[in-house]
């Protein structure tokens, strides 16, 4: 089946009436439908699906066992996403297997297909939450209390999908089999476009350091009409301060971003001085150091803000993960193989940045040519998903053609 | 009944366990239930419980007709509110008919207590909806039209809850019958508290001129890790300006309030750039015109942070009511007869204020210690709610006993 077919078939699932596009967040009933539909997909194919301690799906062409081709994305998205971060690369690996069985491909090697759990942190927080657990980046424990916006714990959530959270965490067995990984994925900026031939493919270099961080202003919540401004203590100014430093932060930092797209006040109504207001702040840059320099400077701001009003501050980092450079050899042999594609750095997170710590670990983008993600708007043209699949099938069977 | 009694009947219901204290919105099945519970409480008292045009309540003692003396609140919070703004009228209003009948009174004019929908325009965003309706300073077609944050109209919210909203509108029947009309409500602010002998009940002398309007910013949705600072149009960046402007803008005006407590990026998520953001604007003064500068002076900040980040920005009036002035007559008789209570303004608004365009009307305050209001803390002491229902059954004695 080719890229758009699949796609087509879940291009119903989880679209969100009021933000546009897509929400699928992860162990929710909505994401819940879409693995389903991979296993089916997958068993079609004569794949054995498991599923792991961590809720990651994992569809076996041929035995399970060491020195595995791994392939595969998510199916989650970030609240009102596009269609293609994520199921392109579960989509694109469905095509991918049946391209080279239609070449009547025997693979020499176990491969699989992974679908990995909550990527994009959109319902608890934290992303790459499936990838982390496995490999032990993220205590089990902190995992299990994390809690979504309506106070369910991922525990609880984890249950209702028929995972056991018990059995959360560090999957050495899991990462034994692993003998390489390489994940597809749209390309979430322009570079590729922008080239003079926009190549349908490249491969990536490297990932920035990036985290998240919780930020929670307190002040005391009161009537909008009758309290006037020396009784204020009123946390959104804060909140707003920190927003703008947050741009003031970036100006002589090369390749730094820092963004505030999630504030809630607390309780929220017109007429209502917040009592509290959270907002959460993503921070990245090339390497960690200037990453805490923006993170730093922000919270200097917003405490002397808060200060200024009487509020209390409170910081706490949801997430960090140092840059990522992926393993050089597969980097350049990909690429070579694929005919001399552009190799690309990128400022987006991936299962593939968590797995690139214990596995070699290479990816494939395909062009996006806006460069919009993490938004409705997110397009990439069939005929480059369909070169992206191909090209996957070329990676995977030179791949499983390797000498264990 | 004791005032604490009945609102000890409803000190369950509705309460918010994210925000605290209560969510009780207007049309939505909670204030449905108090609604229930006022009818239950009406009846026990053999009043005639009739629901008006616009889905307001009228208990009658007596044959409705005109010249009615009214008294009443409504049973409505804002989005985790406190236990009395609304229901400690409601309660007291039937606190006082008990009182007044264990005297061995009679109403010599017909008496009712009122309970008016959706006084704090929480869910949505018209403030005083009952009220304006039925005076007609609400067109009913744009009032069938205001949505909630889920998308529904007032018309569907109204027809769920069993009031037809085909008959929404000016309601001159009700209004001819009503003589004068009496609020009983808490102080929102501490101006009670601070005087020397922290009496129990004050009469209200007038309310600021105040008003809301939703501001929009629309900027481009993107993926907060991919899109550097060029490429950005984030609207958080104007909405947070905007914040910061509503304080600067009240700076040498006496009296004017500005507050943004309600603010929702789109699609929210951390690792996403806002493709647009909502944010409430609740502006008051002790005249229009210093209103109506506070909100230019914002909007002009709001305008040109969007056009220096390339987001576009739409402002529209959600609701206005100029300065009311209760009635002066009215006002010191009740001040007089209560032992000559202090006269005092209020920087909230009420249906009283919107009533007052039509009839004779006062109100009555009770002491709030700590002047917090629209919050979980919001207090009143049990005897300063005692006092406030026995100085309501004084004041309405006193009513009924004059010659029409």
């Amino acid at each position: 089946m080719t890229v758009t077919a699949l796609l087509g078939e879940i291009a119903d699932v989880g679209r969100d009436g009021r933000r546009g596009g897509y929400s699928r967040h992860g162990f929710a009933p909505v994401e819940g439908e879409l693995r389903t539909w991979f296993v089916e997909q997958a068993q079609r194919r004569g794949l054995d699906v498991r599923t792991d301690r961590n809720g990651n799906l994992w569809a076996w062409w041929g035995t399970p066992g060491p020195n595995a081709v791994i392939t595969g994305s998510h199916l989650d998205s970030v609240p009102g996403g596009g269609a293609f971060d994520g199921p392109l690369g579960v989509a694109a690996s469905l095509s991918a297997v049946d391209l080279l069985r239609s070449g009547g491909f025997q693979p020499g090697r176990p491969l699989a297909i992974g679908v990995f759990s909550e990527e994009e942190g959109g319902r608890f927080g934290v992303p790459c939450l499936g990838s982390r657990l496995m490999t032990g980046s993220l205590d089990p424990d902190a995992a299990r209390r994390l809690t979504d916006s309506d106070g369910i714990t991922l525990a609880e959530a984890a249950s209702s999908a028929g995972v056991d959270p018990a059995r959360f965490g560090r999957d050495d067995e899991a990462l034994a089999d692993i003998g390489c990984f390489v994940e597809l994925h749209v390309e979430q900026g322009r570079a590729m476009d922008l080239l003079d031939d926009r190549p349908s493919v490249a491969v990536a270099s490297s990932i920035l350091a990036h985290g998240r961080w919780r930020f929670t202003v307190t002040g005391v919540g009161n009537h909008a009409g009758t309290t006037e401004v020396p009784d204020r203590r009123d946390p959104m100014l804060p909140a707003a301060a920190a927003v703008l430093a947050a741009r003031r932060a970036l100006g002589g930092r090369a390749g730094a971003r820092a963004t505030v797209g999630r504030l809630t006040p607390t309780p929220g109504g017109t007429n209502v001085i917040a009592s509290s207001v959270d907002f959460w702040l993503d921070a990245r840059a090339p390497e960690e150091a200037p990453v805490r320099e923006v993170v730093e400077e922000i919270t200097a701001a917003a405490r002397a803000a808060a200060a200024e009003e009487g509020c209390e501050l409170s910081v706490r980092q949801e997430s960090f993960g140092d840059t990522v450079l992926f393993d050089p050899a597969l980097r350049d042999r990909l690429a070579a193989e694929l005919g001399g594609v552009p190799v690309l750095p990128t400022g987006a997170g991936h299962d593939a940045g968590i797995l690139a710590s214990r596995v070699p670990t290479a990816m494939l983008f395909v062009r996006n040519p806006t460069g919009i993600s993490h938004a409705p708007a997110e397009h990439a043209e069939p005929a480059d998903c369909e070169a992206g699949a191909a090209a996957l099938a070329r990676t995977l069977e030179s791949l499983c053609r390797d000498e264990p």
